[in-house]
């Protein structure tokens, strides 16, 4: 099979170019491709390396490869594009519509979407991470209240990876609590919980998938057993039925999509939504 | 000012329409936007209601909102296009000319970026993510050799978010090790790490910035005195020439531009860059 090198190149931490890079070649899944991502192409020294790169692919494939850019760098540019490959600029394209529509030039700014830009949103997001690190596993009730949600789930569905991706992402303050066999014997929500029933949203998965898991982690345990996986997400799911609290299986899904369904369905997003950044803890 | 909305429209996550959409209006950032993402758009249902958001901001803007659109399905499409808006399709325009590059037609399958597709890839990160948890401010030293990069730095340097996009975004085993007063006095490296100095990475802040973020902590302590702040930082700055440790100072940059910076200082990229997702713990 025809085998070509896609690159990413941006002039910064290529987070733009990769992400709509790799999704246009989702559409073409049937063909192998090699990625390469070539970041903080800002110089004259890196364009050359990456243009000398770009034709060693071109010669080893013995095809053009595939170039996604967002450049902003008119030289930069120009010297990628002497390179025996199919160039698709990412950013022209549109900047060119969208200063037709609005009337006005843009001015280009490099790495900005990524980059130091608002300080004040970038340090709710790293708030957000110290906050669901220090509670994670119901480890810290203290500061409760202040949490946007709290994720509830038996032990290895996904609470801590879901609550770091929405804090890390979406600047989400998430709490993350284990819910307990006596919890689930019972069919009750840890007392703790109760006024804050309105932030509660419940993670579940498949028993079969649940075993699995745990079995790597503590081989034919009570813990692992099919029985008790079958018994504890059948009762997490009772659980969520009588108390009104939404909730999603991850079985099928991946942690970025949980999060967005998540965002999506308590409406937690507008100006808390997605990275713009400035420094680590600034303020 | 004129204040326009821009929307961000996706059967899926939504997370390349808000990443290529977001950076492409930062290049008009002299203008106002209202952002609003519509995510899971994949229903004739939920299609017809994202239109009548879109004539709604119509409405109250005086402007046809901008949108930003990764949809793939036509008849969803059809309906967003007769709203009153500037739709900006970020796939159509590659799809096309990547069909025409590669001499094939492509394969349309909803949200596959960040959906279900590499299990053996998403596993690994989110296998990392549970080592990086682990192994974050040196309390497991156990399993240090499985580390792809050692993280170093003092107190409030931004090690642990750094660490943790590390591993959610890059697949990155990032362990996480604090340096102590003591290390600092001696100008040594903690026995530990002395075998494993080919993985340490530090990082570095201004002490100005540092003692700022410490006051917040311990107010008026010793820990967030300036004298203490500088006698750390340029200690540990010493340190590294001293083992010759590649290191950043994270003053002025984003935790996407620290993780993507280190990325490439240390190429461990390839294979593990970047979401493609399945199941949270699948194998």
């Amino acid at each position: 099979m025809m085998r070509r090198t896609a690159f990413f190149i941006s002039d910064s931490t290529g987070i733009t170019a990769e992400n709509l890079g790799r999704t246009l070649l989702t559409q073409f899944e049937f063909l192998e491709f090699n990625h390469s991502a070539l970041r903080f192409i800002n110089t004259s020294d890196r364009a050359e390396s990456a243009r000398r790169l770009i034709e060693r692919a071109a010669e080893q494939d013995g095809h053009p490869p595939l170039v996604f850019s967002t450049l902003l760098d008119s030289a930069t540019r120009a010297t990628l594009q002497t390179a025996h490959c199919v160039y698709l600029d990412l950013f022209e394209t549109f900047i060119n519509r969208l200063e037709h529509e609005l009337g006005v030039c843009s001015q280009p700014v490099r790495g900005h979407s990524h980059g130091l830009t608002d300080h004040e949103h970038y340090f709710s997001r790293m708030d957000a991470i110290n906050y669901t690190l220090s509670h994670d596993d119901g480890c810290a009730v203290a500061h409760l209240d202040e949490a946007d949600i709290i994720m509830l789930g038996v032990s290895r569905t996904g609470k801590t990876p879901t609550c770091l991706y929405l804090s890390l992402h979406y600047g989400v303050r998430a709490a993350n609590f284990p819910i307990t066999e006596d919890d689930l014997d019972e069919m009750r929500l840890p007392k703790v919980l109760l006024p804050r029933r309105t932030k509660l949203f419940g993670l579940t998965t498949e028993p079969q998938r649940l075993q699995k898991i745990r079995q790597e982690r503590l081989p034919n345990s009570r813990y692992a057993s099919l029985k008790q996986c079958e018994y504890e997400v059948r009762q997490a799911e009772a659980l969520y039925r009588k108390f009104g609290i939404p909730c999603l299986s991850t079985t099928l899904i991946s942690i970025e999509e949980i999060a967005a369904t998540i965002v999506d369905m308590v409406g937690m997003e507008c100006s808390r939504s997605l990275p713009t950044a400035a420094p680590l803890y600034s303020n």
